[in-house]
């Protein structure tokens, strides 16, 4: 039925399957593996003369995905795999993760792993001669952010809440820089913030991590400054968009801020 | 079909309709009517004799209640009529929605539209001569916590946070102290916080705001007690349960603390 | 301290205020007026001089919203007057809510509301002599496809299942064809399932859903197509996206199929 | 400060973290072990002279419990030392988290990944002489279902839909009957399906499964009885509860059933 005559002469840019939950094997910075829990997104083009996809076959390929360690140069052949094997013209797949990492508390040294929510995506296109591809990473980090505002008005105090910054960066394809790891962007983004979070603090680190906050109020504007110019450091990254959202500890709603370097030019085709 | 023998013995105690998308008129405290956009359950029980329930007469009901402002009396009335219209023993109805209620800030008096979650919920049993039924109003109430610990231990700042007051409280069946309203409940439980929210706060409001929360500080435990105290003084509420929750500024995870007076002997059947 | 002076020399897309709960006026195809409970998101960008954006006056502007009826020429004129008074050069308002529409059984007429969900997102931004400005409507509509395969190869029956068609057509400036309902969206892409959806169905009315879905098998890619057609006839549009997600009743994940008609070249600003 | 004097004479059920993202191992029924990600919510009660608990010890408890392979034994001993710690009457623990199992189609026996929601819950409570204290699994298992009516009164097809079986049962402290696996649970729902989900499913499996949902009609009380036979079986569970959620295709809401055996009386302390 899939290979009935379509007539309607629409191509459509995506078909594939979505909410798919999968393991996958990340290799973290220090060497070991980690088996994360993914949902991902599998899809191609499907030209205009072509009834439908085989469904099927996306989830035989991201069944073999789960067998191995994830890595630009394998999510990089899986694309250019899922072209083949179903005869189209652009693949996109995208997975959502949480991604667990020690963290020790400042002063004590208590630890314990805290969670990030991580996304991988990655697209290719072939049209004649010309092929096109890209490998994103997304990280959503938790943080403190403390409001200039409040403490320059108020006589003691000042509001401070917890917050995320949002980034998804481009990979270059040049291995030159060696590996970019989700270990380096989380690194990277949790200096711009008020604080940083902590599994485990006991006193002596929560007198720290409060003066520290006092000592550096952040609007949501500056986190995303901040962000910007630690991701512009990172040698492996050609293009970012980084958000920040703050729960505001006043309101019932957030504030935000985004910015997008060279990323809409390298990902829109 | 659902009127087939059923062989197996096995009585149920919910049958019905869940996620539900229904408007809901609210009476305001001031007068006014509301109209709410719920997500219903409604549910009677199924005798073992009985092999299923008439699905759409759930629906032909939810959608009568639409129409009719919400009372204590209309929902029992509405249980009612639901047990006899499926000759069951036992009835249940939730209704989530968000509530608004405009809200000024403290020192400006700007003023604009803030949203509560709540949920009404009703049930009632029948066997033999004996019928019990209650009725619960659940409003969440998002507040602002400051850490006494953080206060008392750093140089200077404490950190705060985003948390919300959680609370059901079962109405009397008597009517001699009146309506209780969902303005009524909301407003006993912005107290308990070391600071309310607001939807528009300028600076000479955030100054305020910002002092305020200093000078209270409150453990989630702090709010919980003080919600039990809070509500105790309702003279409409013969039982409850309250929780608070705070999105931690400095962590990743939410401190939380529960408190339940007269509430299971009363719901437990 | 949002008027201290900046120094990273990094202009903002966007600053502003999400997850901003607020009431809205919608005006209804048959005339009535409908009060929906939408999430809002106001953003404009900011100046790579100007350290900080004024947030509460993007709350006081969602506060003045509130109050009058939502048509595209409101919406048109929120934006110009969020840039002026924010003194920014673009402006994006996005709010999200469910609409309600009655709806009739097929055979018996048996009416009841049901929830749509809904998004309008409108953006603007001003560079030297040129303004650019769209405006879109998004609407999610639930509905049931039966596979074509599976009735194919079968001996007899055909999986099916809830799906949904998730559309954003962006409006033309032209008012010669009129005002764009919702309503017109929501009926030009109900056709295009196996079946519609209905809040209440009597026994005459299942049978003719369930004989007319078996009628109509549609794989995700052919309701995509569908609605494409669909969407192209509208005369107030001039470019769309459009997904379908079949939550596929053999599997635990979802099938998917997306297009999109001149809609990057329009909103890609 | 969580040491100062507390004067509102005021007990709280629960006082801990919530919302905690921890990897957990779970083992297999097959003799492999599982990283999983869960989400774990831990607290103790709180005597009414005591003013706080001590929120960091919850913590370094978690972080223990994830370097440790996850079996009732372990779970009651965690609790024990739970109460020990806090100096507290009460203590519960939830964890939340996805479950693989490889799963292969019933023809061709393409084999993938497939996940099911789950959860470990425990409770202990000391009162004199006597310690009260249950152990629970939570699984949801997601199926298909074919209506029986529609069946009926259709000339042909049958409307049918993915439903999930959420089922918690409590296990038995003897361990006589040897060790209940998730897998048991899973294996014992999925029959009671019209038909089990699959993550691949080639063009002759589907052909089975399309005929095996409709040779097998169940409405969602159906569903709910034959689980409840099902696990009646098992003979290291004293008592459950079992609830079916249909995503029906012809609605835009769910038809849910439940029943509850020998519950209430044993979690109810």
């Amino acid at each position: 039925v899939q290979s009935d005559k379509e007539t309607r002469g629409i191509t459509l840019c995506n078909v594939g399957v979505t909410s798919v939950e999968i393991p996958l094997l990340i290799v973290e910075r220090g060497g070991g593996v980690q088996t994360v829990q993914a949902v991902a997104c599998l899809s191609t083009s499907l030209q205009a003369e072509r009834k439908g996809a085989h469904m099927s076959r996306f989830m035989i390929q991201l069944s073999e995905l789960t067998k191995k360690k994830v890595t630009p140069a394998l999510l990089r052949s899986f694309l250019e795999s899922t072209l083949s094997y179903n005869e189209a013209d652009a693949a996109e797949l995208t997975a959502e993760f949480k991604y667990f990492i020690e963290k020790q508390s400042p002063v004590t040294k208590h630890s314990a792993p805290m969670g990030y929510k991580c996304c991988f995506k990655g697209a290719i296109k072939r049209g004649g001669l010309v092929e096109k591809s890209y490998l994103t990473i997304g990280v959503v980090v938790p943080i403190s952010v403390l409001c200039p505002c409040s403490k320059a008005i108020a006589a003691y105090g000042a509001h401070n809440q917890r917050a995320e910054i949002d980034a998804n960066v481009i990979l270059s394809r040049s291995t030159d820089n060696g590996v970019l790891w989700i270990e380096d962007i989380i690194t990277a983004l949790e200096q711009c913030a008020s604080s940083q979070l902590y599994p485990i603090l006991k006193r002596a680190d929560e007198k720290l991590v409060t003066e520290e906050q006092y000592e550096k109020p952040r609007f949501v504007e500056d986190v995303v400054r901040e962000a910007s110019l630690a991701l512009r450091t990172l040698p492996q990254v050609i293009g970012f968009t980084v958000k920040a959202r703050a729960i505001e500890s006043i309101h019932n709603h957030a504030a935000w801020a985004a910015n997008r370097e060279n990323f809409d030019s390298v990902t829109g085709f």
